[in-house]
């Protein structure tokens, strides 16, 4: 598949920060960075914006709260093509925080939204947009969504919405291709104005097949990760993305030494990828933190108990 | 998806004997059988029927020859309507130790082929459904097959060949959905009487979405694997189609039990899954071997090294 308007965004760090309380030492960083920038991927999304107010640094590593000092000491010295992104979540970013465009190493900020929370994604994402930075709305749960409030979001993000890409967010896990086509398709019939992108997870090893069904209807923007690093059962594998993609500025070589490098020994340390309740949380379309609690506790391969659990919640 | 016609053929004991020479011990291979009787699965190839003049017990475990004492012990005192199928190579396969299905306890027996060996697939089919067997011809390798060739053999098949099934194979993990489509339908275009199968490996992560792709397409036959055992990458996992087809005849929890009780501890003793070496033959195209003994080697990590000594080997 070659169509040049396709961009990859590695979301590696913002998203495997999740596992591990945003703590990746500098150098880590610097290899992801290093590694994205050798192969030519377009955007490297670094952390979130989160507020200190709300969130202490005691707790959590400085990829929570992205400084600009830090993602320049991430840059430092290395030539590179490849932008910065930062994810500002709705409630939980300062707007001082963000300093203008020309005044910071970030490029993109990206504000990630249920559908209910539209109208504050809007505000954001316009206040961002006017300090200059290219902006997208993640709508997250996105198989959750009831039709018609999705299409109502839709039509209030083509209408109010200053966003350069508005992003299919399957946070469960749950999408099957049929499913992803039908809502790359509704996107698209709605947003006229906007790319559509895709961030897909990978509880049912459904992430790559979801991503190529997203990019064979038209989505122009990709999220992925190294190895597939990302919370519970991670994200699309970047290197199969770039397998994929017969895009001639892209290389998945460097993104092969930076897994045998740094990510083969990162796993040993901690979880992610295709683990059963993972599954189970995808084909239930539930989201992962049950799963996730699961996996710390004694009875971390009761599979079935797991399930059983989930399905008994079922009420009228 | 629900359609009644669908059939789940699970494949772990056949396949997966591929990485330890088929050596699964009984209790292994009975608790296996129990699983799958219990989830509902149509039917399990429990190995492979090759001549002992070709290869020795010594060497090999006994679901290499799939005697039919050992089939019945599997068997003795499990109530199932899981019907066992096994698979016979070409050149490989002594006509004599197949006996008429009466006096068996085997009830389909699979033929696996290349393209250019689909005259002696037909012959060997052709003798087995004669001894009472349901049958299928496998085609492997089919991302390399000539698309004229491919044409040619699949019209022999719906002329000449008593097979049930005709299954698309792809051997190396190198489709996508859309040569996954174009398969199948090409395949539906040409056989009119017989079903359409699919059996993926999981290189890229894809053995679960070409499959549904396969199943949209009208495939009614999918091969599986408990975890995904399988040779190097392994397969479809089969608790995914389980979650995904809403056939009420099948039951997921069964299965996540023998994963819990079985093949967790199996993966710390033999390797199998997404492992870049066999990701990165899967994007090239090519058969896994030279990643198997990559993975035997010192060198295992080495994935730039591996990746370029593949694409080096490219000449005119």
């Amino acid at each position: 598949m070659f169509r040049e308007k396709i961009k990859i965004l590695d979301c590696t760090i913002r998203d495997g920060g999740l596992i591990n309380n945003h703590d990746f030492s500098l150098d880590f960083v610097r290899a992801v960075y290093k590694a994205l920038s050798d192969a030519g991927v377009d955007y490297m999304e670094i952390g979130y914006k989160n507020s200190k107010r709300l969130f202490s640094p005691k707790e959590f590593g400085r990829w929570k709260f992205c400084d600009d000092d830090d993602i320049k000491r991430v840059m430092d010295g290395i030539e590179s093509k490849t932008k910065i992104a930062v994810m500002a979540d709705v409630d939980r970013v300062d707007l001082e925080d963000i300093k203008p465009r020309k005044e910071s190493p970030v490029s993109m900020v990206r504000v990630a939204s249920y559908v209910k929370d539209i109208d504050k994604a809007i505000y954001l994402v316009n206040h961002f947009a006017d300090k200059g930075y290219e902006t997208t709305v993640n709508i997250m749960a996105i198989s959750r969504a009831l039709d018609n409030e999705l299409t109502e979001a839709l039509e209030q993000l083509e209408k109010e919405c200053k966003a350069n890409v508005i992003y299919i967010v399957d946070s469960n896990g749950a999408l099957y291709q049929e499913t992803t086509e039908f809502l790359i398709k509704k996107a698209k019939s709605i947003i006229k104005t906007k790319e559509i992108g895709i961030h897909a997870h990978n509880n049912q090893q459904l992430a790559f097949g979801n991503t190529i069904e997203a990019i064979i209807h038209d989505a122009n923007f990709v999220d992925g990760t190294i190895y597939g690093l990302g919370r519970a059962a991670g994200n699309c594998p970047l290197e199969l993305i770039l397998g994929f993609l017969k895009n001639p500025k892209y290389d998945i070589r460097p993104v092969l030494d930076v897994i045998s490098n740094e990510f083969i020994p990162l796993r040993e340390k901690i979880e992610w990828g295709y683990i059963i309740p993972y599954a189970i949380a995808g084909i239930l379309d539930e989201h992962p933190r049950a799963a996730m609690a699961l996996r710390k506790s004694a009875k971390k391969e009761n599979y079935r108990e797991f399930y059983e659990s989930l399905v008994s919640e079922v009420e009228e």
